[in-house]
């Protein structure tokens, strides 16, 4: 089997952007990644695309061949869709074709727009995510969502808002020197705790904002980078997806994410790893309690254990296990079609030494990304690797 | 390279049917599929479903992990959107997952409702596959997009309203025996060109009606079909897929659909035959012309030649080469995110003999599927063969 390597990765600036098409923000990630990957884009062999909810932002379906026309490619181009992890089964099934031999380059990532909808149009947007006839008609929000997961975390587990807080603390922290990040600022637990409520017990600082933006990678096959000389040390050594009963109301736990569970598995298996080999993580922390579920989904902590990490440090920067270096959705900002993509862009850079964080990191050679979709009726688990 | 045997086929009735939710028509075509294929449901390796306007017409996005739970899986499940060539792209990235060896059942298919919007809503739905900044914002809907394609093929070619009008009877006569079919009536010639003008020159008879229906197959490898004796006796050999620019305007020519020809030559190519070679076809007849602008980029007929086809007899139900056997979306119906899937449901019963059209085909042996989407900025095309 081939192993795949992360030739170029690109991005833009993660935001407020109402004004820029959509076609214009992958444009832009597209060329920042081939600007890193050093590929013709004639040698391309197809595009697989990530986007969530542009049937209702822009009034445009079936953009994947906009995008390849956007990004100078002409090549197969598919759009996959599965909430907000769009990007991630984008990538994996990029690293399953290249693997395969079935082709030695593909581009993959996404692209999301939310704000030119406005907040309430946003929020409703999203809500598609969910099951349309037995959660969204009876009220239900991601937000709402989320906090049922949480308030049920902590009378399961114990744990409180506090160590929530801590969560969105170190990932503000984290997103202050990230240049593509929406919110650059340090948030402190005191000031999260104090944040207006938007479904108790989750409040302001636990959400992630409403981001557009996109993402895109060059994906190529170890063959193909040494036949062309790429600098090109990152792997993606293993993929993992799973999938879980859409509608909240019909998982056996509101505590755990088998999906995650599943992907994880499947990704350490492929890598031959396992989550004690992990030096750092991007997860979808969506909200704060995603962070500590995902945390517990990899492995990284048994039930019940992962809600302190953030507060005992083992999580921070200088932690011994680094979530979300880039700030996570929370603060790095959350293109929902993008997501998946931008997370293993940022492993990418960790991994290799040219992050503004990989100071965090100096001997990091294995990183784990973890996108999710709705409550984690979707999730896509990728391991990297500095190549040997 | 492991062989992949279509193990399973199931369809719903293709029609109105606005009162029936989506999980619903799916989880029909799924249990069809199941219940002619033999195959546990807990070998299931993966759910590949096509989806175009869901997002609209359900407000229900993420919608694989619910058709998934409807069909009773349990298993990784990602949707594909690639506008009216959506189950076609899920088709064949479930061919390359199952020969890859990365899986060895792989269920893809996909559904549309449609008729819940109402015949305006569907036609501003549909026409989200269009480019919405340079096409849709300036007037234009699909009807107006292959009607200035027809124009323009007359005047290149020749040929005019009434060869059209053959192909709509002979895709009329060939639904009158499906019992799956939209419209099991004949349209004369006669009826369809006096029929009312719906975008100059095309008329109602030239296009397709608006359709809520499902496609599912169940997908192995030939190692799986023997190891478990299943009677899987035709092969998907041969899977393609091309990109154009998405909007009309942005096409060197108006006659032809250059995504169609890449995805003709990557299929014929992996399954080493030519266009002499196939005995029967489904295509993507969306409008009358578009059937035409599809046999030529199959090769069946040079540029310019295809217009006469139905006209002469050519591709009639017991012509030399039969084209939409099924009725095709004019007759049997259209429902986008379905269609690809079950032009390949269609072959794969006239292939074994079990379809009520298998008597015009009787030594049959390879069949081709022609997939597009929007004005062909999207095309993807399979070869099926009766395994040796």
């Amino acid at each position: 089997m081939t192993e795949v390597r992360v030739a170029g990765v690109g991005l833009t600036k993660f935001g407020r952007q109402p004004e820029r098409t959509g076609r214009d923000l992958f444009a832009e990630a597209a060329l920042n990644a081939f600007a890193d990957a050093d590929v013709p884009r004639a040698d391309v062999d197809a595009l697989n695309y990530g986007n969530f909810i542009g049937s209702l932002a822009e009034n445009q379906g079936h953009q994947a061949p906009l995008m390849a026309e956007a990004a100078g490619l002409r090549c197969p181009a598919t759009r996959y869709e599965e909430a907000c992890a769009s990007a991630g089964v984008a990538v994996r099934e990029a690293v399953r074709t290249v693997r395969s031999g079935e082709a030695d380059v593909v581009v993959a990532g996404g692209m999301e727009r939310m704000n030119n909808l406005g907040t309430g149009d946003a929020t409703a947007g999203l809500s598609i995510a969910a099951d349309d006839l037995f959660e969204i008609r009876a009220g239900m929000t991601f937000p709402g969502a989320y906090a049922l997961m949480a308030r049920a975390y902590f009378d399961e587990y114990g744990g409180g808002r506090t160590d929530l807080a801590h969560v969105a603390s170190k990932n503000h922290a984290n997103a202050v020197d990230n240049e593509y990040a929406q919110y650059r600022r340090e948030v402190t637990v005191e000031e999260a705790l104090d944040a207006p409520p938007i479904a108790t017990p989750l409040h302001l600082f636990d959400a992630c904002p409403i981001t557009d933006g996109a993402s895109a990678l060059v994906l190529v096959s170890e063959a193909y980078a040494d036949a062309n000389d790429l600098d090109a040390p990152v792997a993606i050594t293993g993929t993992g997806q799973g999938t879980d009963n859409l509608a909240l109301g019909d998982r056996e736990h509101l505590t755990r994410t088998p999906a995650a569970d599943d992907a994880a598995a499947t990704a350490y298996d492929e890598a031959g790893i396992g989550p004690d080999d992990v030096d750092l993580a991007e997860v979808h922390d969506c909200f704060t309690i995603a962070e500590v579920l995902a945390t517990e989904s990899l492995g990284f902590f048994a039930p019940g254990e992962g809600i302190s990490a953030a507060r005992d440090g083992v999580t921070t920067a200088d932690g011994d296990l680094p979530i979300n270096l880039s700030g996570g959705l929370k603060a790095k900002g959350h293109p929902v079609g993008a997501t998946g993509g931008s997370q293993i862009v940022e492993l990418t850079r960790l991994l290799r030494g040219d992050h503004p964080n990989s100071r965090h990191v100096p001997d990091a050679e294995v990183a784990v990304a973890h996108n999710a979709g709705g409550t984690v009726a979707s999730a896509v688990v990728h391991v990297l690797e500095v190549a040997r």
